[in-house]
C-alpha cells in the first residue's frame, strides 16, 4: 500500500488537503488521444468505452491504462437518527449483514467474486451510532477526523480502480439532510424509500431530513462541516477514501445514493475534486438523479438497483476493465494491415 | 455441442420451424420467483439484476441459472449493395477484419478476454457478396438456408449465454432496409450513418434502402421471405443462431442496429420469438432504438457504441453472468441469521 497519505488533525488541515488536491495527467491523456484514432474500429465507434479509457489514463497518471487490480471498500456505520423511526430495518441489521459480508452471503460477495474484484469491509464503530443529527452535530471533530482516515488508510495506493460503496441503516436519511443542506431544495426533493420506508415512517423520515438541516443551517456553506455535521462515520470515511484515491493516482468509482452525498461534500470543498470519479449507475432512490445532475455525474448504468454495499459501482467495473483493455489491446490499422475510412 | 438441430432444407420448413418454437420452463421461473424474496436484500434493491436472473433460469430451463460459459459468436459477409456507393469503407475491410479477429487485433478479442468468453468468426463466403438488392433478391432459397443453416449449427448447446454479433461492409444498409420491409414508415427513418457515411454517400444508401424496399414490397410480409431479400449471409445466420439457441435452451445477448434487425425477421416470423433474448445495449445508430421499441426490447446499456463485432453483447454479458452469480451465490436472511425487513 504505497504512497497513503494520513487524515491532517484537524479541520482546517483536511480543507487545505482539499484545497491542493492534484490534476489530471496531462501526458498520459495525450498519449490516449493519440492513440485512440489509430485503433482498428471507425473513429468514435466504441463511444463511452473511449472516454473512460482516456479518463483512465489522466488519473491513474500512465498510458496505456489498466485494470487488473480492483479494490472494493463496502464502509459500515450506525446512524443515532433511527430512533427517529426512520428505517424499515432494524439497527442491528448493519452488523448482521457485516457478518454476512464476512461469511461471504451479500450480494458484493457474489458481485466481487464474478469481477475477481478485492472486497474490504470497514466497520465503524458499529456499537457507538453517531449523535442524532437532529439534535446534535453528527460527530464532533475528533471522532469525524478518525473516521475520515479510517476511509484514507483503506485505500490500496496500488490498485488500478476503487469502487466505493456502503451498509447503514439509517443513512439514506443522512444522505438526504447533507444533499439538502449542500444543495437547497425542501426536504420532499431529496428524501426517498431507501431500504423499502412506507406511510408514517416515510414521513418521519422527512420530518428527521427537514430537522437536521434546519437546526445545523449556519454551518453547512463548508462541506466537511456539513458532513461532520449531518452525515455519519461511513460517510466521512467515503470521502476519505476518495481523497485518498485522488492523492495516489487510483480512479474511483462511485456507488449510489448514500456515497454520492458523501462525495458531494467532497466536491463542495473542492471544486473539481470529483474529476478522479464515475459514477456507476444511478439507482432507483428518486434523489439520486438529482444528486448526480448537481455533480455533473453521468451514470453509466441504470439498472434500477438500490442495495448500496457498492454493488452498483462493482458492476460497472467490468464496463472500465474492457475499457482499458480496449485501448491497451487494440491493433492499429497499420499493425493488422485493415483499409483506413475512404 | 448436444441436440444441434438442422436447418430444414426450404423455406416452407424453416416456416414451421419457428411455428413451434418452445416456451420457457414455468417450474424453473417459479423456482427463481419463489427465491428472490428469501435473499439478504431489501425486496427488489436488484432491480434488472433480479429479472435477469429469472429470464435466466425460464430460458436455461433449470434453477438455479449459471453464467459460466459465454458463446460469442460474430458472423461475416460481404454485400452487393456496395456497388451503390452506401459504405464509408471498401468492401475488402470485411475479410481485413475477419483477418484482425483471428490475430487478436479487434476490440471484440479484448473485450472477450476480459469477459473470459469464447469467441468464434463465421466468415460466409466473403469473397461472394450477395446480389445487390436493389436490382434482385440477396440471396436464392439455397443460399439463403445455407447461410441460415451455417448460423445454427454455430451455437454449442452446452453454452450458458450466447452473444451474437456481424461484422459486414455494407450490412447496415441491408439493416435498414429490412427494418423498413417489417415496419414501415420511411427509408430516413431507418437509415444512420453505419460505419460512418455522410453527404452524398449517404443520401446514396438512403436511395438504396427506399428502391430495395420498393422493388421487393410484395414479399415482405413474410419475416423470412424479407430476410432472404433484403438480408445478407451474416443476417441470415444470425437468425439461425437465434433460432438454434430457443431450440437448445440457449439465452441470448442481441448486440446492435444489424443483429436486431435479424432478430425482427424472426420476430415477425414467430410471436414471442425473441423471449429468450435481451437487447445488450442501445447504440449510437440513430434507428436502432425505434427497432428495440419495435421488438418490445428494453437495452440494457447505453454507452454511444456503434462498432458491431458483438461488441455491446460482450460488454453486456458481465451483467447477467453477475445477475445469476447473484441468485445462485447471496445467503437467505435464515441462513445468515439478518432480521428481515420489519
Amino acid at each position: 500500500m504505497p504512497n497513503t497519505h494520513k487524515c491532517p488533525s484537524d479541520m482546517d488541515g483536511l480543507r487545505q488537503l482539499l484545497a491542493a488536491l492534484p490534476g489530471p495527467d496531462a501526458a498520459a491523456l495525450a498519449a490516449a488521444e493519440a492513440r485512440e484514432p489509430t485503433l482498428t474500429k471507425p473513429p468514435g465507434s466504441l463511444g463511452r468505452l473511449e472516454y473512460m479509457a482516456h479518463w483512465l489514463a489522466a488519473w491513474q497518471g500512465r498510458h496505456p491504462p489498466r485494470v487488473e487490480s480492483i479494490a472494493v471498500r463496502v464502509f459500515a456505520g450506525n446512524h443515532g437518527v433511527v430512533a427517529k423511526g426512520v428505517s424499515a430495518y432494524p439497527a442491528e441489521v448493519t452488523a448482521q449483514m457485516v457478518g454476512n459480508f464476512a461469511a461471504g452471503g451479500a450480494a458484493v460477495n457474489q458481485l466481487c467474486a464474478a469481477a475477481a474484484a478485492d472486497l474490504d469491509v470497514i466497520a465503524l464503530d458499529l456499537d457507538q451510532p453517531t449523535a442524532d443529527f437532529t439534535e446534535a452535530p453528527a460527530m464532533d471533530e475528533a471522532a469525524f477526523l478518525a473516521a475520515v482516515g479510517r476511509g484514507m488508510t483503506s485505500v490500496p495506493g496500488d490498485a488500478d480502480l476503487l469502487c466505493v460503496g456502503e451498509m447503514g441503516i439509517g443513512n439514506t436519511t443522512s444522505a438526504a439532510a447533507l444533499a439538502l443542506g449542500l444543495y437547497g431544495g425542501t426536504a420532499d426533493d431529496w428524501t426517498g424509500p431507501g431500504t423499502g420506508v412506507e406511510g408514517d415512517a416515510f414521513a418521519l423520515k422527512v420530518a428527521a431530513v427537514g430537522e437536521g438541516v434546519r437546526r445545523h443551517a449556519r454551518h453547512l456553506g463548508d462541506g466537511m462541516e456539513a458532513l461532520r455535521r449531518l452525515g455519519g462515520r461511513e460517510l466521512a470515511a467515503m470521502a476519505g477514501a476518495i481523497i485518498q484515491a485522488r492523492l495516489t493516482r487510483v480512479p474511483v468509482l462511485l456507488d449510489g445514493y448514500v456515497v454520492a452525498a458523501a462525495a458531494a461534500a467532497v466536491a463542495v470543498s473542492a471544486p473539481g475534486g470529483l474529476e478522479h470519479c464515475l459514477a456507476a449507475h444511478v439507482s432507483a432512490e428518486p434523489a439520486h438523479r438529482r444528486l448526480l445532475e448537481e455533480l455533473r455525474l453521468i451514470p453509466l448504468l441504470d439498472m434500477n438497483m438500490r442495495l448500496g454495499e457498492a454493488s452498483g459501482a462493482v458492476l460497472a467495473a467490468s464496463l472500465v476493465k474492457s475499457a482499458a483493455a480496449c485501448h491497451a489491446g487494440m491493433a492499429t490499422f497499420a499493425e493488422a494491415g485493415v483499409s483506413d475510412k475512404d
